[in-house]
């Protein structure tokens, strides 16, 4: 294998044409890759704040350390403009930790759960009742109340594993965990238990935020896999005793608490209201360390702006890393960012969101993908990002974090960075999303994929 | 994200046409897809191969074991003929666990080591003597025998970071461990010690095969990444006393041992006489459960002509699965497998070598890639795998198991399963290489993406 750029020999071969601007940007992608590749730092960034602040949950005396801690790193690297930006945010706190058992009779057989985000808990006594097992929310609608009420409804759909992309996957089952418990109250259920989001069978309870809507909130877990089958086996035996499940969940909503988006910026040199943003999330759950979900996603925010420094690059837009706040449970440093950008009439470009792990990168997905415009950038800058195996560029979501400029800012291209996510639904909202399971060389891959599409959005805007 | 299959989106983009050919591939090809994600097997293979046989180096009796239980395994599948093909390999033996120290004066610094496969041990007392420290092949022609002779040569050039694909990093500093110990005996060096081949910074040495050539075997040992940067460290120093080095090794070479490749096949219903391979090795280091190192590749090729078998499809030619015997130190079983189908006058089409490991697939490299070759592979063949994310078809190696096949059937193509690289050589030769460093969907991925590229060859051969 050669070491130097040969960006060109497939595009070559497929007959595309290559110019001399290209060759220009084609330089450019190799330094900066190398700059992350040799002497980057947002792995040890990342294990700073996974080992040393660690859980990050807004409100939490960690989301104040890892605010501060973000602020004095990106000081420290010199940045243009380093500040913080006031955002009120939701406080829920897990409180003890939760107990579930699934009761026959006198037997009492102990399982791994944990509440889900924002839900209320149970009493201190817990709530014993008979489960009932669905496998979608439409089947609410079709037993109802008569066959709901009184009871915990287990939501046990897995995931769909023909989808190639394990966010698929994701997508489809998760109603159950964002709306299931919502729903089940609204036709009598006393409580709901959810099969974790994963593929992996193993014994972590995945959390995660639910959101009641305008119904009655109800104490709402989620299951591990090895639980979830455990639990489903004992429902299909004929028993003598119904099967009964007990859980008790000491979680609570507190007030609204004073946090912070961390944003550091590089001046633009020639258009000085327009904007550029990359961003991930600075919170995590309570369970983790938040290193794929998404420590990652800010550290390589930061190193964008660090190997911009590093090589003397000057942009001609202003260039943003933001660490949103709270985009695990209310989104809210997202929206602020949003309504303070259309305030201070700033006129923004693109944003890029990096919250799908840190994994080996695949590309990008943009959301305002127009056939013109998919053609234009797959025929002109696909072949720069080949030699670094990231030139998936395809139609698809941004994240949730900028999804707010959408509304604020029409003109916006709105940009996901895409790893690979095979591995990432493995660990999501669980104990085990811990700096360990990240590879230093695939974090730096994706930071110098997502500099290299900046300094290309940057240099030719995205017109195609 | 849709589950369907919609790899026309790209293709249609950028203007490239879709035949009613092209139409049945990709329904095929989905087929396949869904039938290694949802019926998969070669994960819990995988598992019964590391963890109840295990490691498996030529001639010990974790490879007969192997060989026996693949045999088993194959059978119980109901391929059209499973059977074991006889090949003398070499049998090395590790012996007793070696010891390292760096010796300053009086003190002994215990650091961790693992003798090279195929090294001549020391004496039962060890070897101390100073250390000299170089960084490639070449300073010891500058040094000479004068600044060599009775010293023990530490090779410590670390792995080129700028590397996009580890293998090129893997490439570039192999020539330390694979030819190092031959050469500085040749200058009088009484043992090498070498840094291991790796990126990761952490305390596994990774062992691998050395080779003298005509050069007096010496005593030959890879350091962890930690011990070579402690030792170098040491050696910077101005010390009053010489930095020496003691190693003991016990291993040695016992007389050849009669073993196996186990061979599965599929017949095909047209060309009665052509052929085509995947392969992996089913032999492993010592030192590990040898799981992506090629538990993984073995696996991902039985599930191959598995899932042919599922879907009902009837290849027009043979295809063979292939578990090769000793590609870590000999590579007899590829020799043997080549001049066996030279004897029977077999007609070879194209063979395929999974040895990267089990991770996420890339795509295919293809030895010979002529840009008329290149060009028609990517314009026919290269949307097809677009939605499955394995679509880099390039130039590269095959591997070394089919290696072989280039001098006794030279119209064959060669062609190398590529996964991603990121995360091989933290693990490769290690005891770390255990079966939970294995993502089940990754790997059934890799074993569709194999199955697929063998329909399309088998359909279509590979004249473009």
């Amino acid at each position: 294998m050669k070491l130097k750029s040969t960006a060109l020999s497939l595009a070559a071969a497929i007959g595309l044409s290559f110019s001399a601007s290209a060759q220009t940007d084609s330089l450019m992608l190799r330094k900066i890759f190398d700059e992350a590749l040799v002497n980057g730092q947002c792995y040890d960034n990342l294990r700073y704040l996974c080992k040393k602040i660690g859980p990050r949950l807004s409100g939490s005396a960690g989301a104040q350390k890892s605010v501060e801690w973000s602020k004095k790193l990106m000081e420290g690297y010199g940045f243009d403009k380093v500040y913080l930006q006031e955002v009120m945010v939701p406080h829920w706190v897990r409180g003890e930790k939760e107990q579930g058992f699934i009761v026959t009779g006198n037997i009492r057989t102990p399982v791994a759960l944990a509440a889900l985000g924002m839900s209320v808990g149970t009493p201190k006594t817990g709530i014993t009742a008979e489960v009932i097992e669905l496998q979608s929310l439409k089947e609410l609608e079709t037993l109802g109340e008569a066959k709901i009420k009184g009871k915990i409804v287990f939501f046990n759909r897995p995931f769909d594993e023909r989808f190639v992309e394990a966010g698929g996957a994701y997508g489809t089952a998760g109603d159950q965990r964002n709306a299931g418990p919502g729903a089940a109250s609204k036709y009598g259920a006393v409580a709901v238990i959810v099969r974790s989001l994963t593929s992996a069978l193993d014994n972590y309870p995945h959390t995660g935020g639910t959101s009641y809507g305008t119904n009655k909130p109800i104490p709402a877990a989620a299951l591990s896999t090895v639980a979830a089958n455990k639990l489903s086996a004992m429902l299909k035996q004929k028993n003598a005793v119904p099967v009964k499940f007990f859980l008790r969940t000491n979680c609570e909503t507190l007030p609204d608490v004073l946090s912070y988006n961390v944003i550091g910026e590089i001046k633009g040199t020639e258009n000085t209201n327009k904007y550029i943003t990359v961003g991930g999330h600075l919170d995590s759950w309570d369970l983790a360390e938040g290193a794929h979900d998404d420590g990652t996603g800010v550290m390589q925010s930061a190193e964008v702006l660090r190997i911009f420094k590093a090589l003397g690059y000057r942009p001609k837009n202003n260039v943003r890393a933001v660490f949103f706040m709270n985009e695990e449970n209310g989104h809210k440093g997202g929206i602020k960012y949003a309504e303070q950008a259309l305030a201070d009439k700033e006129e923004h470009i693109a944003a890029i969101e990096t919250d799908e792990g840190g994994f080996t990168p695949r590309g990008f997905s943009f959301e305002r993908a127009t056939p013109v415009f998919l053609k234009g950038i797959n025929q002109q800058w696909k072949q720069l990002f080949e030699p670094y195996e990231a030139d998936r560029l395809t139609a698809g979501g941004g994240g949730t974090d900028i999804g707010p400029l959408r509304q604020t800012h029409p003109n916006i291209q709105l940009i996901g960075f895409r790893p690979d996510s095979q591995r990432y639904f493995d660990i999501h909202h669980t104990p085990n999303d811990v700096f360990e399971n990240v590879n230093k060389r695939e974090l730096e891959l994706g930071a110098a994929s997502i500099a290299s599409l900046i300094y290309l959005i940057d240099q030719h805007g995205l017109s195609f």
